[in-house]
């Protein structure tokens, strides 16, 4: 019986989800226990959202689903690893594959991802 | 100029770290402002350890020090990616590559990591 670890963080824990094939780091989102439970259930991604405070299953809106390959839990218990195969091939709402498509230079960020879609034409 | 947002995490924001050549995540850990400096400052990752509410330069006692080789950040400035070199090849307090080294399996978990030290040789 899998116990996660959701008190550390009130409730809540951070969720790295990579892309199954490619293993790019794709995004961090949260869960609360209903999204974990409702992922393990339904094979889909299904986060807590922090800024609408209401479950949130990913690509709802959007269409970018993101199907469950495999979980991992870490040596805590209180961090989950999602292993995804992303529906439209980008996980961010900017539009690109990945949210961590910026690099830091210097003091500077410098863009190395890749625009999948615009987010006008998705988000309507 | 970079400015990571600490305030959305109440002074934390996660950071996942990857190995540079293989792309594994080995582990997720926490940044407050200090330690993000301190981390860009030296190219060692340092965190801030929640249990023990103090600095910590991963690898300080077990010498499995991470060299940084690319710092991302997330589309909200609120999380970060570290691409690091990881001396001594294990990241976890466990003696696994890295601290995902179980998968869920139905209602359980199965260790599909790779176990690199004994950790009564390395913590003494």
């Amino acid at each position: 019986m899998i116990e996660i670890d959701f008190e550390k963080g009130n409730g809540l824990v951070p969720v790295v989800v990579q892309d199954a094939d490619t293993g790019e780091v794709l995004m961090v989102a949260y869960m609360n226990r209903d999204a974990w439970l409702k992922t393990r259930e339904t094979g889909k991604a299904t986060y807590w959202s922090r800024s609408r405070n209401e479950l949130w299953v990913k690509g709802e809106t959007s269409g970018h689903i993101q199907h469950i390959e495999e979980i991992l839990v870490d040596c805590d218990y209180d961090t989950v690893l999602l292993k995804v195969r992303q529906e439209g091939g980008a996980a961010c709402h900017t539009g690109y594959r990945s949210c961590f498509y910026r690099r830091v230079v210097n003091d500077n960020t410098e863009v190395i991802g890749e625009l999948i879609f615009k987010p006008e034409d998705v988000y309507k």
